[in-house]
């Protein structure tokens, strides 16, 4: 008998999320919590912000699939089963999504949008001198799975390219800098800086006042600019106000805050050197998610071990 | 001997452009109009619109660099002396450029930068639906050097990519489509087109009405998007803001117009769906310039034909 599967999530239709598993699987049974039907039957669930309680007396409980690439709200969820494996969302359509707003948001800067706009508000035609890309100095904070296929697109465009992770990594054609003393000369050489660490106790408030200064200051556009696309509790946000006020920081685009929605009254909103978005960087599909869950039980009920099982007490 | 080099530019700086290509060939006799000094010494000239009759009376010269891509002002300009071949200005910092505004551009109107910016504007933080990059099928009308570096680098962020030329081509992974009986078919499966053709007696007005109306309609991001960084003067105004008001076309980027500086009173500016840029999408650097100018003499001197020659007949 097939394991039945439970959508478990608040602030999202679980039920879009179920009928797209359906699709792909129609004999196996899925349900969406409080409908539970027999718990004993559940040998899988998909958890996003899950209810209080939701997964706990699932005794047949295989694994948890996190509806997302970050799992600090997972992780940080104390009713969450500790001895059931959590599994982070890998899809090429995830890392697709969030390649697009990295190299969005990249190209953006280099080529000066927000001058350009301005410049079209008011009807001006200049032509501004800029670099080429081989000019200009990417560097990606966080080497996972999505920043790597970032990385890997934007060396494509031409940038110079480097990766910072905790435990060292080589990607060919990346510069690969790693742990607390790769941090450094990796900030010292990025003109642009690329957050996609995922959130943990190390990492909270990581981008402050001293890393922003220790990014490159002589670099082809003027100053450094910033690309958040992790999770809002990476930066501190007074910190990066100053920085993106008193000329340390030439501009940053934002797709995660300390609180979202960000509040109507955040001086952010209006930064003419700041490109805002609404934590939209790279939402999973659901047909995406139904391929990962279902390539992964297949793995499992096959007696192969699972991938992309997060290790709780790093918290990623 | 080594022939000599003459800049004949109006609207730009001539002795940067010269001083560029001293740096790279010291040994070389670089002259900027008017100051051509023995005229039997120039065997090569880099123009950007001459002066009137400045390449007239040399009669040593052997070939014509164009200092840019489009050479539909040097091809249409009666004094150019028509037994010396035009060679058109082909480098990889051309093509990173023009790839860098194709693929910022296609991914703004993809992930919606125009909304996003209202929504930035109005302090709204609105999460909307959204296609991934291989749901939407970019198009690129001209798939000559740049078109076709742009078609790579698009595919590459996954976008279904065509490409549509005069004569048949092939390039590894993109659909090619050619000739006057492949324009309909190539622009029924276009949501993106991106213009890249040269500006020739045939190509003049071609985006017009009847081609926008000929435009994928049932894609992905709810109506068709243009990107025009060939020339103006392939665009047909009057036909284009009737589309981009009535709701034909969904949005456009527009980096050249019939008329530039584009006039403070055109209503380009201000259309909210429009990203407008003053023709600045690749202009060549004189280092990059320099290298390609001396890349052919030194061919042509060592006896092997030159490359990227125009043919005149055709325009481009």
């Amino acid at each position: 008998m097939s394991g039945a599967v439970l959508f478990a999530v608040t602030g999202m239709e679980g039920e879009g999320w179920a009928d797209a598993l359906r699709a792909l699987d129609p004999a196996r049974p899925v349900r969406v919590w409080p409908d539970v039907g027999a718990p004993e039957e559940i040998a899988y669930a998909c958890a996003w912000k899950p209810p209080a309680g939701a997964l706990k007396g699932l005794a047949g409980l295989r694994a948890i699939f996190s509806i997302g690439a970050g799992v600090d709200a997972l992780v940080g969820d104390p009713a969450l089963p500790a001895e059931v494996p959590l599994v982070r969302a890998v899809d090429p359509d995830l890392s697709t999504r969030m390649s697009e707003y990295v190299v969005l948001n990249v190209l953006a800067h280099h080529r000066r949008l927000p001058r350009a706009l301005a410049d079209q508000k008011a009807h001006r035609w200049i032509q501004h001198d800029q670099p080429a890309a081989p000019a200009v100095r990417v560097g990606i904070l966080g080497l996972g799975e999505l920043g790597t296929d970032a990385a890997r697109k934007l060396a494509v465009m031409g940038f110079q390219v480097a990766g910072w992770s905790r435990s060292p990594r080589e990607v060919e054609g990346i510069a690969c800098f790693a742990g607390a003393e790769g941090l450094a000369p990796f900030l010292a050489r990025t003109d642009i800086l690329v957050v996609l660490l995922p959130l943990t106790p190390a990492t909270r408030g990581i981008v402050d006042t001293a890393l922003l200064r220790g990014l490159a200051r002589d670099g082809a556009l003027g100053g450094p600019v910033l690309i958040n696309a992790g999770r809002g509790g990476l930066q501190n946000e007074a910190d990066l106000l100053a920085a993106l006020t008193d000329g340390t920081q030439l501009a940053a685009s934002l797709d995660v805050f300390e609180t979202e929605p960000l509040p109507g009254d955040s001086p952010f909103w209006d930064l003419p050197n700041v490109l805002v978005t609404p934590h939209m960087a790279a939402d999973i599909d659901p047909a995406a998610f139904a391929r990962h869950v279902l390539g992964q039980i297949r793995r499992l009920e096959a007696g192969a071990p699972l991938q992309h099982v997060v290790n709780r007490a790093a918290g990623y």
